[in-house]
């Protein structure tokens, strides 16, 4: 096993190599074919998809795991579109900032380059094995892909898809690798070669990035929780405040920006409460309290301590009436996933002192916290969020998967 | 033990909150107050650091480390001039960036913020404590420090000054902590707090770097090697080449940016060798080369094959003779640190193919690799030079220091 990685990794780092010097046009050359690879191995994919399925369901796999291991037409179409989208996207690779003359005479400035190797370990969904390849390639990184054994035939399909496409535009098709074996002692090897991978992206439950977080002798870009808040000042515009607060809950409720604690200046909340409760109670949200804020509402629960640090992922919010912006603030430091937190103010000093003060990855004036994701922020994609603050934080597109080396021009210039 | 660092780091991440919203007038009032405590405290600081040397003599510590660790005027001088430079950098928190509308009608951008806590982990250099300690609070960080045992008596002098100008600006004393106990298994517990230390900055040599990065459970900024190259290409400017391969080397010699091989292509040798090896024999520098270049010189040893991975750190040079550009970068490729590499030439395209081949932290064109440092570089000052690429690559200053968040302005937006 130790052998068979390191042969993986040795693979990777050659292929970077390459990728790192490769044109644009190449790098764009080979999404194409593997979109249209994609598009023509449809019916393999399908046939694929559904021996995981069978065996999924076999083995009694939960329906939500056999919906995210599922693939259709539609799916499929949404990783074409995916890698098509990729192409159209500016190549981070060689792009060179702040170039300016220091007094010794020498220019100075920054040039992006790929990472390297990115590993990638995810759960189920085998459309990421397209899109983290597709984010990878055209960025200039070679890739170690690592799926859900429940999904790898599905996974082994997508690989000859790419791979055939790789080809097409004569890359080396070391240049993304999908692991062929289910054996875990593949994922303890893989996150401890730091000679051969230079991060690792973890993707899915919180326990299996937790378990990599621990064991990794690589960095990791992570995301864990997403515990959301939108807070209501009194100085707010109510029709804002509800429209915002309504859609940062309902607008969908299995994702990470979902809001999942509303917090609302005691002076507004009788004003804006009310109403809200009323929305959430159509929407079928179930509502968990503060005493303050059950005293205004017939429709809610008492909140638990617990309910403060929960990521629901579901139509459920906890709800808490705040003094003021110091204790929203206040309770934003204490629960916060710093993922993702909103203020609604027409109030100019306080929405400067909230987006300073508030440590999260997206911090937000009187918009949804829906917004927080890699399209919305015009990075194109994301090949995930990252809740951490070193290297990238927030929603992770090309950018976060390079890096910046220094660039000297001269014309003969010696230190003094 | 275990409980002392956590207390230590509680400390600290309560004190990098209140830091991270603090003034840059404040930040800078506590930097001069810490300058002009050191200045009024020059006698203490000399005594207690006559006290580490002289235990340091009787312990048998070698010449080196003992002029490493020594303080007078001058040395003193530079640290108080170091603290008042850092008064003049603007301050790199709360800058925002790149903000620009998105078609849904929101405003995203990026919030430069602290990184939170800083570990700084070195060795016997006392000035280490007021730069790092400077670097750290301009940034809007806190620290703890911890140097080397046989410093301890300067270290404690130095925080002293420290912890007063902070009282004196209204700044907790735990924004900058200086370990107070030498016990050795204050590291390993500092290194292994993700929950109280966002990032470990080592300082000092390779053994000491490897081994926390073996170990670390945090982020780690290293700088390992520094083997950097200079490739005198056929098409080079003979007198630029000279000038430039003869200060790379010799301009200092105990710094990690010095070249360590020169690489001159087959065409030119006959005309750079000879001349640049006369003025290196005058410097007193050693010269060991490849066959091809004993041809060519007399005072030259035969290079074994360690010498191309060695950072001498002395006046001692290797050289090799190679076919062209190809040749070089790919012993480039395998023999650099990747921490700085130039090339000598007139030509258009081989420059540009150099810049942006070598994947190393600098690399540069007609420039000696001397440059390869925080103040040439106008960062103003470094607090170590990365040879990563995750984060941060080269040397690293303030904005190292930091992350940037995402910030979203809207006016009422909901996501459709």
């Amino acid at each position: 096993m130790k052998q068979y990685m390191q042969q993986i990794g040795k693979q990777a780092r050659q292929a970077a190599q390459i990728l790192a010097r490769t044109q644009t046009s190449i790098k764009n050359k080979a999404l194409e074919a593997i979109a249209q690879q994609i598009e023509q191995q449809n019916a393999p994919l399908l046939a694929a998809n559904a021996k995981d399925l069978e065996a999924g369901k076999a083995k009694g796999l939960e329906a939500a795991l056999l919906d995210r291991l599922a693939l259709n037409e539609s799916r499929i179409e949404n990783m074409i579109e995916g890698l098509r989208q990729m192409i159209a996207l500016p190549d981070p690779v060689g792009e060179i900032s702040e170039l300016s003359y220091r007094p010794s005479g020498i220019q100075v400035g920054k040039m992006r380059v790929p990472l390297g190797v990115v590993g990638i370990i995810y759960e189920s969904r085998p459309n990421v094995t397209a899109d983290a390849a597709g984010l990878c390639l055209k960025s200039g990184n070679a890739t170690i892909l690592r799926g859900g054994s429940e999904a790898i035939h599905s996974n082994q399909a997508i690989a000859e898809c790419i791979s055939a496409g790789l080809k097409a535009a004569r890359l080396p098709s070391t240049a993304v690798q999908v692991i062929e074996t289910t054996d875990r002692a593949v994922v303890g090897q893989l996150i401890t070669m730091p000679e051969y991978v230079d991060v690792i992206i973890p993707r899915g439950g919180k326990g299996l990035i937790e378990r990599i977080s621990q064991e990794a002798r690589v960095p990791v870009i992570k995301h864990l929780d997403g515990i959301c808040h939108t807070y209501i000042d009194d100085k707010a515009d109510l029709e804002k405040a509800i429209a915002v607060a309504y859609n940062a809950k309902t607008q969908r409720y299995g994702t990470c920006n979902t809001m999942e604690t509303l917090l609302v200046a005691k002076e507004i909340a009788a004003q804006v409460l009310p109403k809200l409760a009323e929305k959430y109670e159509t929407a079928g949200v179930e509502l968990r309290g503060c005493p303050a804020s059950q005293a205004l509402l017939s429709n809610i629960q008492a909140a638990s301590d617990e309910d403060w640090d929960t990521e629901y992922l579901a139509p459920i919010l906890s709800i808490r009436i705040v003094q003021d912006l110091d204790e929203a603030i206040k309770h934003i430091g204490l629960h916060s996933s710093q993922h993702s937190d909103a203020i609604i103010t027409e109030d100019w000093s306080r929405a400067r002192r909230f987006l300073t003060e508030v440590d999260s990855s997206s911090v937000m004036v009187n918009a949804s916290t829906r917004f927080a994701d890699g399209f919305e922020y015009g990075l194109g994609a994301e090949i995930g969020i990252s809740t951490d603050k070193f290297h990238a934080r927030g929603p992770v597109g090309l950018d976060g998967l390079t890096s910046q080396k220094f660039i000297v021009l001269g014309d003969g210039h010696i230190r003094g």
